[in-house]
């Protein structure tokens, strides 16, 4: 029986390291959603799997938090499982190891499934097959504060904006969820980024944006070392934001 | 004896893929330095090796010629070598091979060690303990055409800005060679890459930029399928590229 745990070593490798000279959050986050992918796949829910059936896996929430970013050549692993299925979502959560085994970090993250053609969420616990229920592993701790309330103020103002290209894309010509990370981490100063590195970022996807579209990014400052961020695409918010500066 | 070509073997994962659903040129730029770092390395002089030594490998040409870019899931590898050492500059080959050994493609870079206190570039002639000649593999075939002349018309237009921040940073601090790609290709449109996907992209590294540092980019067509672009921080040529769409 495969495991209910997807378990996917790494090294941090040259090119993949920030500023800082550990993994750059950009990285940690692609690799991420590799692991939830290959996790997916191996039971059979893979975002292959779905694509046949018209559907696609939409990420809703992400959370990820770090006692310490592992450095250039570092062995770490990520594993990664489900926690919990309710009818229109569904809960998968990361664990960043050391290679023997202590934790440098972990991640949670809340995923939908859309019928491609309706737009609507498919109802997991009802899909056929007895859907993905028995992949489930909520009984292996979890420790990680969820995601907070996040919401700026009316008069928060536009530190940047960006024009959604080629680098941004998806294989679907989405903006890549992590690629709106690098977005909210780029409008900090390297001294900021090099005094007070990130150690958590919790982000909220709200609508989809695609080629060509200018996303405009507002931000402020929350409390100490608490940032709240905004990406809209004219009034529309596409992302929600909240970083944390250790 | 270490062999005198590194092969390293990849697939293309999950978010590695662009918008025509394969490899993207960001991460085949990306393993492609990736590859040079290992095999420097296995024959010590890495970028680690070199740097303890105050001294750093600076890319000043680098030229990717592809048949065919690997599908999502496919296996390829990427092999390197040395094919010449002339005083300040080396010359480093990379073959990007399926798994049975055709081609998918070739690459070839010209770099320099630079001595960071002065600024100067090594003679690679003259190294201690005879360099690293004896790593040398000129006689393994390569059949990419070699860099062109790269000139824009003075009145070519300025076509986008992008100010350097945080994600396109090396751990040096300066902009990463392969973000410069990813700019370019920035400027087309989805259209134009889906149609005529790029199969040949030319670079010469003339200056780094910064964090913070304003890059415009100009560009022109110059012949069918062939368009030019240079990277400049105000009259400051940064980087000149060729790009060939099919």
């Amino acid at each position: 029986m495969t495991q209910k745990y997807g378990h996917y070593d790494f090294k941090v490798a040259p090119f993949e390291e920030d500023i800082m000279g550990a993994l750059s959050w950009g990285t940690l986050g692609k690799l991420l959603l590799r692991a939830a992918s290959y996790h997916a796949g191996a039971h059979g829910f893979g975002f292959d799997d779905v694509n046949t059936k018209s559907h696609a896996w939409v990420l809703s929430r992400l959370v990820i938090d770090m006692e310490r970013m592992p450095r250039i050549n570092e062995a770490y692993s990520i594993e990664s499982w489900v926690t919990r299925v309710y009818r229109q979502f569904t809960d998968r959560h990361f664990d960043i190891l050391t290679p023997t085994g202590d934790r440098l970090g972990q991640a949670t993250s809340i995923w939908a499934l859309i019928d491609m053609q309706s737009r609507q969420p498919a109802d997991l616990t009802k899909l056929p097959d007895g859907g993905f229920g028995d992949v489930m592993l909520p009984e292996r701790e979890i420790c990680i504060a969820g995601p907070s309330r996040m919401r700026l103020s009316k008069d928060a103002p536009l530190v940047s904006s960006h024009k959604a290209a080629y680098s941004d894309l998806d294989i679907n010509g989405h903006v890549n969820s992590i690629r709106y990370i690098e977005m909210l981490l780029n409008t900090f100063s390297l001294e900021t980024l090099r005094q007070h590195p990130p150690h958590r970022i919790e982000v909220a996807y709200c609508l989809e944006s695609y080629c060509g579209e200018t996303l405009d990014i507002y931000a402020e400052q929350q409390s100490e070392g608490v940032y709240a961020f905004e990406i809209r695409r004219a009034t529309d918010c596409i992302v929600k934001s909240l970083i944390y500066l250790k």
